[in-house]
């Protein structure tokens, strides 16, 4: 019977890094979640466990960087090419070059690596204060709509994988993240297509080394004569390496091909040539970052239809903006695999490589390589145009949007820039400071006091009123908020900042702001930090942003981080009116119609 | 019977900070410890909290930084001065001042609070790592040197406090962290000397608050026309405050006055007016920094002692080097809570100070705090000259000691300086490479390779001479160290890091240094990291060091991170025989002696 069955707002299948993520943000939001996994214990062996610059940054922003750095994992701040040497000596060093270059604003500019399992850890730990924990051995076996319940409309049928004990529960959602073989993809029919036939065997490898190679503590690509090899550090003093074991050019080509741990010691071996490698202990054995992000990205925007902020035509949205990074990642992945199989002759000295040196005779691995690190760190990750990235075409229509010099490229994440919080004069990371809560985030960039005194105030004023989107969203319980909530007194549909381009000294909160700003005492900021990226400017996160130290202007983040629009801060009612319109294009109540449109 | 009593390195009374870094550095040094403590759990109320600057960089060497700062302690980045107006109108702010002025450079420039009960834990969790715990509710009834064991002279009486039951024990030492009410002192006679009487009595209370008072989340100092307060931020939205409830100048002063919270309350809403400050939550409620800072000091010198490196009359420069220090922490505190108990006229606005605003009408109080910050904030530590601490008076004589522009000051910490580490190509923390492991730290810094080759070459020759400081204290266990041992592959007394004043590309540790040296393969650095604090030097650590980046230099560290001497790297072998010559000095055994003292 559908009235007896347990109710949750979410059943997710699977337990690696998507489904983990998702869970972690949904439990803390105060969903009711069940996460079942159909393996006993989390990921014992390796699998996907280099963390990319942006993830790290991400995993600082759910409070979780620390719990994952304390488990010392290795730091990836450079990779070393090797190619083979004329003449059957074996291969040698012909380049080298930073991990994630100076040109991409990293806070944390390494790859972290560090077993599967200890991150999943670390998500399971944080579902535990949330009073959730992933359910083990369980799988799923059925499921449907069965017309029984509007709410819960999804009935769920379940099977611990051992003793066959079943359980019936409804949810409003259902999540696959079983990976490869899904179990609910194949009853959906939903197709995988495979981008390319496999072409190239590879088998992994994680052990504790001896060794006279001299990068092995370094991220390495080596060609040699006898084939490829790709070295990663690891916590603990483990190196895993990457082995290309069969290629689809061979006569006995088998694409299921295994190695044992012998023959892959023995291929290394002889890869390495001149140098000596030898196991302490060694352990047979990409996608991980990714799946943080598409977690994330459905996690708010499930939040913000169940909370009742947007409408449930949101939801489209995250196919159209996580299948195209899809795409990106294989068909990068392809090109890339293709390259790296690919034998490379012998090879004079490439010259030591450096972010200032591109010339030189890099093959095209290199180049390849180096073009794709924006995307390869993360941070390369753009959403296109859509109801949540302004662009000309978004309904909402104000010459305010895009101000004139503006550098914060809408889809992409915020740049970080360094604040002081005036409360306390801690220097602060400003895109850090809402943690991940699920709100939007309000960025008002509020110029020079003297300039913007009267546009603050307007701004102030026009939020309050009737029907913008400030005021349709306001908390239900607002008149029983702690004195000491710091991010959501008004909603939880944002949150909002404010950063003066003043020294710390003469930001004055309650003299300066009005009052509904000023409760958002915690988040004042003055732009008085020195950055080495703009070092000529007054006011370094105003620069970073594209704003005017005098005039500022205001960037809306999503929940995800993503850059929504950027607008200017005017006198008038003109900046809420365009932060209505670019609302209410997705949001569940119409905002702002009080004013017509033609005003803007 | 002594025979049948338990044994142990080291009995500690009292797990207070003192006790605890105590029992923590020597149980992880593989000392077998007994650490009691009268009270059923660690510290419950506040206390000694606020960790300085120095204790915090002290912490990150034990690798224990991390699980402090989990709890998401306050950070003090700043002090405001607040005075009373003129007509009864309350106090207004004069000024305010940074926390740890730029002049000190420090990692972590601010002071950071938290409950000491937690800081406790971090400590209570690392010996639970290394086997030992704290015993509670557990007491010392007697103790006496009985001539029954030569080599755990002292037996130990122990009484549980609540049911009786006794324990005796032997232990080669036995340590007293009781605080100021010490069986241990009193059984030897050892008196305290009051410094000053007592003539002011302090309320302290931890709560949380609403207030529109605006520095509410610095530290303030404030004094009003209704008596004085202090303000420490603290964890969790708290608040700390110490309000005066005495003075020697009352009528009816008693020192031993307390104030109930209702009280203290009243006084601090009298005081900070015109602002209103209300309770959610309060609790009634120096010294932590400088007990972590006497254990450290003694907990190195008794591993080397009882690891035969070094001779057993070093205890006593433990109370030599401790009780200067402690006679001028006296002395400050003294003369810090007379002037701040002083009423204060009211005083006009002394103008926003900073850094580079020195004039201006600073009370006497305001120019004590200032001039006061390198010893507050822990940097201050100087040891004087003694057998650790080179001076000219040093048995150990030779041209080299001291080199020309050396800017290391002796008996200080070394200063902080960034490198590349050569291996993995981290950005790493140079004062920070070797953790808190009890051995004296070799910084060879090595200039110019080029220019070094021939003295790096006989630095290594003469450190594998017969009778050297190296070769003395060779490892027993030398065959059998694991391949993966870091920091001391041949010896416990000490620990070699190379620092090349040349780019990480460039420097490749098989050929450019002998493999006594290569062996610290993970402790060879590149002096490439740009210092704003040296902002137009090649070689930035080198140029902090006071050294030359074409000759470079060797500066010695003490365990505990104190400077002990600095030599210049040369050819031949006058580098090795002025080490000897330091490390004679204290160590067991005579080093260095094959050679006639006249060649220096």
């Amino acid at each position: 019977m559908a009235a007896s069955s347990e109710k949750y707002d979410i059943v997710i299948v699977g337990a690696g890094p998507v489904g983990l993520l998702l869970s972690v943000c949904l439990a803390r939001w105060g969903y009711k979640i069940k996460n079942i996994d159909n393996r006993e214990v989390p990921t014992l062996t390796g699998r996907a466990d280099g963390i990319q610059p942006r993830s790290l940054h991400l995993l600082r922003n759910m409070g979780l960087k620390r719990q994952v750095m304390a488990h010392q994992p290795a730091k990836v701040y450079e990779v070393a090419f090797w190619d083979p040497q004329s003449g059957g000596k074996g291969i040698h060093r012909t380049g080298n070059w930073v991990a994630c270059p100076r040109f991409i604003d990293a806070r944390y500019p390494y790859t972290t690596t560090l077993h599967q399992g200890l991150i999943e850890r670390v998500f399971i730990d944080d579902l535990h204060k949330n009073g959730a924990d992933v359910q083990r051995p369980w799988t799923i076996t059925g499921f449907r709509n069965d017309g029984q319940d509007e709410l819960y409309p999804i009935e769920v049928n379940l099977k611990h994988t051992q003793t066959d004990e079943m359980e019936i529960v409804r949810a409003k959602y259902l999540f696959s993240g079983e990976g490869a073989r899904s179990f609910i993809r194949d009853q959906l029919g939903v197709k995988i297509r495979h981008k390319d036939p496999i072409s190239h065997v590879w088998g992994v490898m994680d052990g504790v080394v001896r060794t006279d190679f001299p990068d092995v503590k370094m991220k390495c690509t080596i060609h040699s004569d006898h084939g490829s090899i790709m070295i990663i550090p690891r916590e603990n003093n483990m190196v895993r390496l990457y082995i290309q074991i069969a290629s689809s050019t061979d006569n006995d080509f088998n694409p299921r091909k295994q190695a044992t741990p012998e023959e892959v010691q023995a291929s290394a071996k002889k890869i390495l040539k001149p140098y000596y490698i030898e196991w302490d202990r060694p352990k047979a054995g990409q996608g991980m970052n990714t799946a943080f992000h598409d977690a994330l990205n459905l996690a708010w925007k499930i939040h913000h239809v169940e909370a009742g902020f947007a409408t449930r035509s949101i939801l489209q949205s995250y196919e159209s903006e996580r299948k195209h990074i899809a795409e990106e990642l294989l068909d990068f992945d392809a090109k890339y695999a293709a390259l790296f199989s690919r034998r490379i002759p012998s090879a004079g000295k490439m010259g030591a490589a450096s972010e200032d040196n591109t010339d030189g005779e890099a093959n095209e691995f290199v180049k390849v390589f180096k073009s794709s690190q924006e995307f390869t760190s993360g941070y390369g990750i753009s959403y296109g145009p859509n109801e949540f990235n302004w662009s000309s075409d978004h309904p909402a229509q104000s010459h305010l949007f895009n101000p004139k010099g503006n550098a914060v490229r809408i889809g992409r994440i915020m740049p970080p820039a360094n604040v002081t919080r005036v409360v306390d004069a801690n220097e602060v990371q400003l895109e850090q400071e809402i943690p991940l809560n699920g709100s939007f985030r309000i960025f008002l960039f509020a110029g020079s006091p003297s300039e913007t005194q009267r546009a603050v105030a307007d701004f102030a004023t026009n939020l309050q009123k009737k029907r913008s989107f400030y005021s349709s969203f306001e908390r239900k319980d607002i008149a029983g908020v702690s004195y000491h909530e710091r991010h959501n007194p008004h909603s939880d549909f944002f949150t909002i900042c404010t950063t003066f381009a003043s020294p710390r000294d003469s930001v004055d909160i309650s003299k300066m702001l009005p009052s509904i700003l000023a409760r958002y005492s915690d988040h004042v900021y003055a732009d008085d930090v020195w950055d080495p990226r703009v070092p000529d400017v007054r006011a370094a996160a105003h620069a970073k942003m594209g704003l005017d130290a005098e005039k500022g202007g205001l960037v809306i983040v999503r929940p995800d981080g993503h850059v929504g629009c950027v607008v200017s801060l005017v006198e008038g009612s003109g900046t809420v009116d365009a932060l209505n319109g670019y609302f209410g294009a997705f949001v569940s109540k119409s905002v702002g119609r009080s004013k017509p449109q033609a005003q803007l």
